[in-house]
């Protein structure tokens, strides 16, 4: 692998105690061309300019699907990824629905690695921050017709971030726009995906809301997920959140977040809830908390639900499930629970 | 409007008599950026490599969307565009569904008529060719946090075309993967669109098909579109197309040849087709004649269609209405016939 160093870092340039998510990337990345229907070598470069052309591919046709996982600063000072490969699986399911080139584990996983070696003090020593990693890959030959491309680029850039979402949200549910159907790319982290949502989102967000929950293609009767989360459910002393299908992302917080609570003994449930159960519970008081999983947020509790001219509120309370697995996952991820299902990956 | 012009033209190294769709672009494009809430001045320039980062919105989110129109050169040797500000207005529909900023009209029509101006040696000269214009609009500021962009960049391209699909194709009813949905994004020539599509059409190419027809996103029982294309059937002496949704792009080829039909007394209808109504069809005769209309193609004459390990043969007869209206929009984009409907814009 080639590795070009920064001549001089930024580092000292970044207010670590002030992140703006996503807005600081590390000193590094990590570049591999697909090209003449094999992978080249990857290579690790300064983060900057390069040249690309308006006609990539990508601008036109999105062939471009990303994931985001993190690094975290142990107890101990040492660095250490959370699931990195199941984000590796993750991108390429992606880029098979997509008809990208699968990416070998090894210019995954070594270029990651290496990355993470080359730019370690990037990775925030303060409570809940930590080094965002986002690797993606897209179609980059260089013409406008609307068939596959041939060449496609996978880059792995860091961002050290804080927390995302402070404090609860007040989220919508969605009876007219929809994220994903049958048949369809949502189970993806398709870039198509998110550039679909905003519009949505932003009438949400005009109507006082922060986010949708979004509902099924086909009635709008079931909720699927929350935002660019997962969403999980108390009613009563039962965990509930929407099974896995071509619609569902299958989120590794909220994997982690099952298998946490199973290893704990809660009554979780991965099954259909539709809106009327959803509204019913919270109009009848056994709605108990409600939150989104993903890697940005890890939890994200929800403190209010609208639902036609109605809103409901819901409890956060702190020592509720939300706050309860949110401490246990920061736990495993900074050393200082048992790291009993391997989770951790050091660099 | 800042004009660049190239030290050197490299029109003299394209083949003209052998042109991939695509693959070869003009001289100059226009560029407008839209920053801090308002677009900038336009500006033409060399086609060529630009300074962009790997952190660029539109490849993580597809806030990204294209419109394709094309610019004739007509009998007496004039160059003329074919409903530009139909395109226009669409790319702007398709923008606000995706939370882009609205394109004003003078930006765009003065940054195309000056770039066609500039270049307009490069619109070919033969029958069938064509310089196809791409118009398309990507968020373009450089962070990675899942919300709308606040940069955008508006861009020009032109590249001289030849004939897209030669001779007619076999498609393939698809009953298992889905273009669009209800509430979603697929009446918008958005960029996610066209990359979830690939896979479904790849699975057909291997079962021996060139195309899909799209069907319903909820029971996969009305056809709604072929490939990229609109579609059309003449059932009988009938010709018929799906109607208007937000599932269903709203061709301008195929808005100019409901008119051009209706102009010609023809008997056509804008209404649901059934898979079962198109299956019966091809089996007992009275479906004569099925095609897309598209701004690439024009028309595609379709002459096998396959569904659920049958394939029927559809009749592509040299007289029929599929070349009589092939013939038609030639005429009236190259001058030989009147322009009653004012579609062509001289530059």
């Amino acid at each position: 692998m080639k590795i070009t160093r920064t001549p001089k870092s930024r580092i000292d340039s970044v207010d670590f105690s002030n992140l703006t998510f996503g807005q600081n990337f590390a000193d590094h990345m990590f570049v591999c061309q697909y090209k003449n229907g094999a992978w080249q070598e990857g290579e690790i470069m300064p983060y900057g300019k390069v040249n690309l052309s308006y006609s990539l591919h990508a601008l036109h046709y999105g062939q471009a699907a990303f994931e985001g996982m993190k690094a975290y600063r142990k107890a101990d000072g040492k660095v250490s990824v959370f699931r990195p490969l199941d984000n590796f699986r993750r991108l390429n399911i992606s880029g098979e629905r997509l008809l990208m080139p699968q990416i070998p584990e090894d210019i995954f996983m070594e270029g990651l690695m290496a990355l993470l070696k080359l730019d370690e003090e990037w990775v925030p020593k303060s409570a809940d921050h930590s080094l965002y990693i986002r690797p993606f890959i897209f179609s980059s030959s260089e013409f406008i017709a609307a068939r596959p491309s041939e060449d496609y680029t996978f880059v792995i850039l860091t961002s050290p971030v804080g927390p995302y979402y402070p404090g609860s949200v007040k989220v919508k549910i969605e009876d007219k726009f929809t994220r994903a159907t049958s048949g369809g790319i949502g189970f993806t982290k398709a870039a198509g995906n998110y550039g679909g949502a905003f519009y949505p989102t932003h009438k949400a967000i005009e109507e006082g809301f922060k986010q949708v929950i979004w509902t099924d293609h086909k009635e709008h009767k079931y909720i699927e997920e929350s935002g660019t989360m997962n969403i999980m459910v108390r009613i009563g002393d039962s965990l509930l959140t929407p099974p896995l299908s071509d619609r569902i992302l299958a989120g590794i917080t909220r994997d982690s977040i099952l298998k946490l609570c199973r290893d704990w003994n809660l009554d979780v449930q991965e099954r259909l809830i539709s809106v009327d159960e959803l509204v019913s519970a919270a109009r009848d008081g056994s709605l108990k908390e409600a939150f989104g999983m993903g890697t940005a947020a890890v939890v994200s509790t929800i403190d209010g639900i609208g639902y036609k001219n109605e809103i409901f509120t819901v409890p956060t309370p702190k020592d509720g499930f939300a706050m309860k697995i949110k401490k246990g996952l920061t736990e495993i991820r900074t050393g200082l629970a048992e790291d009993k299902f391997s989770w951790m990956h050091n660099i």
